[in-house]
């Protein structure tokens, strides 16, 4: 018999995956230009010439077999001080190399933190929308996912919401701020007000609450800070991936860093290293790892993605769409033109525009807009989202 | 609570590891020509220069949005493609790129297909002596390791025994040839025997038993065939990687291929897809996926592990010392001067020879030496085995 969750998770359709395959297809018989691809995030901008470079270096100057060697499970020690250091450094706090576990992108990173720090019964508490891949995460530790809402006016936390949320069978909660597929920031009073009762309720239940941050989009931000999560709660765990901030996303390498300022740091990371042995991860790309060392502090190339933004909400705005403005990352969250969000994006694709629907980040009502393309495709969309706003205002 | 497994794992020393720091804190004391590390499976043959081309090509030429993208989670249509024609043109099988998924490494294609596979209360059965991380994957799927001694004189498969550990909760068997840590490959005579045993038992059970065949070793061999599971036997699931073939272990680049010759191709097919996303992976590099479709049919650079294996035997012969003649792999299984390897290999530190116990391996009276190491150490290291050889004759 084969195993039934493994079965019916590679049955189970990714509806974005297959919205993506279709715009190929629609592409290939209309034209590239003439359909208008907002279903995937990814990066449109190119990894930085200093990453390349880096590389490049390092095949050519390097010995070979020290270089693909493997490194310890953790990550080389020169990658996890040269992370530490950078963490140090740009948010002020006392990180060792010791709480720094190099890690198979950010995907590797969440299912190791959800195996470390939840068991069988237990329950994630999550923020919609959200990214419902953490929900199979969980589910592989035995845990099951408790989706409340984000304030529905700003889509900040909504503290009161979650409080009523958290029981004794409460392990954790994942937060991804700036966030996929909102493009909100938590500020750092809604963070104080969340961080301060979920620390009263560890009091009240008296176990650790590990809050997971999600941050792979840290670096994509249009003017806003993004408060830095270990500063407003003790048992943070951060997860991170250079697939955006270096337009990485095919080569799967980020980290986790347990904050240092939870007592018990160093039996959270030993958790952290077991949970990564029994998913079978061996060691980051050790390449990717030594690029690391000379990229860690390489600035995000966040001026396209600014540019896009700009270019979008100002057509959205012309036409009467409603959106929250996106502080971070590179997706705008607009409102459905209808209560439907698959029947919106349905009739979207007859203008060919390809939207995601709130549906496929456990929602309703809205649509994501992935604005990682290219600035032409955003430009000749313009006439696409009029008709699609004529259709409904004709009905 | 932490997750008490992951925890477990992560306080689980691993005996192998620390033996090679060991090793690093004798050098820096004693000098690294004093100290013989026979401890580790580390290529020393750098990765063929078509592969540092290669990969120097690729960043050099590819648009490196899509050079560093994500690619399906299966991987790449072209590396799956490449690795399905690159099967079919060396051992004559109708391979197709759906029955191959990309992974990272030999370990994730172990953990992924066993989590395809097996579920809880299942079992699966291993030969000893082997590397035990399989019980860790194992376990992750719930399932739990049957350990059947391979023949005392020769460590091919004990079919009678093998025959006798199958039962209704059997769910598959892993082998692995050219065998870590003994070097042999199981003849084709050996496995026509065990194959036809296990088809007979799936019959008489009705239900598959997947033949999950580990072989990072394939291309590591010193003159003998070695049989290509597949025509053996209906349900084999072959794990592959290029860590050892290409010397690119810290890389961790490999695949899963499910035998065209399975009724159920398909479906254990979406079922390997589905445990990787369960376990955390969502693609393997795509820069090192790139690699693969050029270095496919790359030969392996066998010729220095070749010299070492005479060198090393050898010296062997000269002392007396008793081993099983390595067929491929580049580890020599040696008997142990008493009973207890461990003790043994705790007399071997004596004389600065760091070699692995058998029980590392959940056997006992062998020790394993890895000569993938530089041929000085093992023509310095012969006063050393001899002066442990007298101290047994001594006593």
């Amino acid at each position: 018999m084969l195993n039934q969750r493994s079965l019916g998770l590679g049955n189970q359709p990714n509806k974005i995956r297959e919205l993506f395959a279709y715009g190929l297809q629609r592409k290939a018989q209309i034209g590239a230009d003439k359909v208008f691809d907002f279903s995937i995030g990814n990066p449109s901008v190119p990894t930085p010439a200093k990453v390349t470079e880096t590389l490049t270096t390092l095949l050519r100057e390097e010995d070979p077999v020290a270089l693909h060697g493997y490194t310890p499970s953790a990550g080389a020690a020169e990658t996890r001080a040269a992370v530490a250091e950078s963490l140090a450094r740009r948010f002020g706090i006392d990180a060792k190399p010791d709480q720094v576990y190099m890690t198979t992108g950010a995907a590797a990173a969440l299912a190791i933190s959800l195996s470390a720090v939840c068991s069988e019964g237990d329950e994630v508490i999550v923020p919609t929308p959200y990214f419902p891949e953490y929900g199979v995460w969980a589910a592989t530790a035995g845990a099951s996912m408790v989706e409340v809402p984000c304030r529905p006016s700003d889509f900040q936390l909504d503290v009161p919401a979650m409080a009523a949320a958290v029981n004794e069978k409460t392990a954790a909660v994942i937060i991804n701020s700036p966030n996929n597929p909102v493009g909100s920031i938590y500020s750092a009073e809604n963070l104080t007000e969340f961080c301060d009762m979920l620390a009263a309720k560890e009091q009240e239940l008296g176990h650790p609450i590990y809050l997971i941050s999600d941050e792979p989009y840290r670096e994509i931000t249009y003017g806003d800070e993004v408060p830095f999560v270990p500063d407003f709660y003790e048992h943070t765990i951060i997860c991170y991936s250079y697939s955006k901030s270096l337009s990485l996303p095919g080569e799967r390498i980020g980290y986790i860093y347990v904050s240092n300022k939870m007592a018990n740091a160093a039996e959270v990371t030993l958790a952290v290293q077991g949970a990564g042995r029994a998913l079978g991860y061996v060691c980051a790309s050790s390449l990717f790892q030594k690029m690391v060392v000379a990229c860690v502090d390489e600035p995000s190339d966040v001026e396209a993605y600014r540019a896009n933004r700009e270019l979008l909400t100002g057509i959205l705005d012309e036409l009467g769409y409603e959106y929250i403005a996106p502080q971070g990352a590179f997706y705008l969250w607009t409102k459905a033109l209808e209560a439907d969000s698959e029947a919106f994006c349905e009739r979207a694709k007859d203008y060919e525009l390809l939207l995601v629907p709130a549906t496929c980040f456990r929602s309703e009502g809205w649509v994501r807009i992935s604005y990682c393309v290219s600035s032409e495709t955003i430009k000749n969309s313009k006439p696409a989202f009029a008709a699609l706003m004529n259709s409904y205002q004709r009905a």
